[in-house]
């Protein structure tokens, strides 16, 4: 294992993964925090990041490259967004250098759809599909499920479109703050292996437009046909806002879709993809962010990064 | 105007109104409140209700007949649903006597839908239905707009199916308790003269398959769009969802659809409709409660309500 060359991190909203990697994507440490963007003020981020370099004791000569919401205009420093169509190689080169800080620190930008199609958003998954497009050659159709699910086109390493789905944000808000709380049954963990969820989602891939009867059957089933059917109900809503997302990106049965994704959740989407038909091919969505942030670290400092792989 | 011969109440989830009624439905004093069912246990309702009959100073002897939530399962005394198909004026043969009430107390049930289609239940609405039949002969489709609307087919004066949309209490996690709250400038109101209402509900109605996508715009258009059209989102929003509602129910171009509604809420369904297609007939939600409130008090107490008529 080589040294300490960069520390790469994937800075969200609600945490931040931050690995120590060496000039070839080796990962000599790492820290998972839960101080993410919504939680921090600007002037938090510093000595959020600097906390964590501490514990690793990682010198003050060794630069950051970060993706995702730290660059939002309500984060760390803005990293404005890069319109569509984007190569994905050039991100990098729209990286944001934060002033005035300790140690060398970029921010990767993230992508704005202005013109094709629906005006849409992202920060950090421009950064996985780098690294998927670089690593694998991804190109097709891709879906990095989520709070808020992004399916994306790639062609040729542009990202030529892509939408977003409030997929994972509206399944939490019905599961806990609704009138459906009541009968959604903890732990919630994978609940694509129960009858309900495929069910559920064949329901709304078939009648989508049906979705908000379909939802309110999470509350009216257990009062109608008895209090044993609300074991299920969880998996019910979970399979209909899953079928729904797959019903709105246009998917049906023969299409391919790359899967970024980790844990649980790659878990359900896989699941949910193979009910319906798609045949998923799944990367690890740790492993692609820190793909797409080494290609970004190795454009930001050419002499650092590729100093041992002259010699 | 004569003197009170019951009262009438219409007690849902989150408030009531009380009617003091005389024999030919005319009324002679009301109260409305803020105790819903969802404030309160079983053993308050009854303190509740004799303090408003106190404070209009109702003698002991008048009796009250109610619809909606105090008859739930978790409300005063359950008035267990009744199934489909029912003939609407039956309905308060199914009523409960409150047990050990210091006065004749009623509760009228809901009713179930348990094989009819998707399984559901209503309580509250079928009174009002109950007093749109008889008082103003309808049938066909009626929309009851709300937190949980309710789209009813009555057929000579019998529910054959209804089906419950969760587009207002959807509206109200996503307008306050989502990542989209940012962006929905407060007072909501009647947000429908908008044109962003009539863009939004049309593309809800075009394609309410993409409705996750087209519901993440409300924060992505003024992110990439500018800030100018944040003023518009909250009509996108309710626009959106309103839509999706109307195309659920498969309603099109050239439908007549009954709108029993009141106050803001009936003018926004009224001017969706209008932007639909969609042909509406309003009738007022208090008078058709009152009515159908009415109705069941003189199924339930003959004597003493028709006595005026006979002399």
């Amino acid at each position: 294992m080589g040294e300490i060359a960069f520390v790469a991190v994937d800075w969200g909203t609600t945490s931040f993964r931050l690995w120590a990697m060496d000039a070839d994507g080796g990962v000599i440490s790492e820290r998972h925090g839960e101080r993410g963007m919504s939680t921090l003020k600007p002037v938090d981020f510093e000595a959020v990041l600097e906390e964590s370099l501490t514990a690793l004791k990682i010198h003050a000569k060794v630069p950051v490259v970060i993706c995702g919401m730290a660059g939002a205009a309500q984060g760390w420093v803005e990293a404005p967004y890069v319109d569509l169509p984007t190569r994905l190689e050039t991100i990098p080169t729209y990286a944001i250098q934060v002033p005035l800080a300790r140690r060398d620190v970029r921010i990767l930008p993230g992508l704005a759809q202005r013109d094709a199609g629906m005006p849409d958003v992202m920060r950090g998954e421009e950064t996985l599909l780098l690294g998927a497009a670089l690593e694998k050659g991804v190109s097709g159709m891709v879906c990095l499920p989520g709070t808020h699910s992004k399916w994306v086109r790639i062609e040729a390493s542009i990202v030529t479109g892509f939408a977003t789905s409030m997929t994972g944000e509206i399944f939490d808000l019905l599961a806990h703050k609704s009138t459906l709380a009541h009968f959604i049954c903890a732990p919630l963990g994978n609940l694509s292996d129960n009858p309900a969820f495929a069910d559920a989602l064949k329901e709304a891939i078939h009648s989508p437009e049906k979705i908000l009867q379909l939802l309110f059957s999470v509350r009216a089933t257990p009062l109608v046909m008895g209090a044993k059917n609300a074991a299920n109900m969880a998996a019910r809503l979970s399979g209909l806002l899953i079928g729904l997302e797959i019903a709105g990106m246009g998917q049906s049965t023969g299409d391919q879709v790359t899967l970024i994704s980790g844990g649980v959740l790659a878990q359900i989407y896989a699941r949910a993809f193979d009910i319906a038909g798609i045949e998923p091919r799944l990367l690890s969505a740790d492993e692609m962010a820190r793909a797409g942030l080494l290609h970004a670290a190795r454009l930001l400092w050419p002499e650092q990064l590729n100093r041992k792989h002259d010699t």
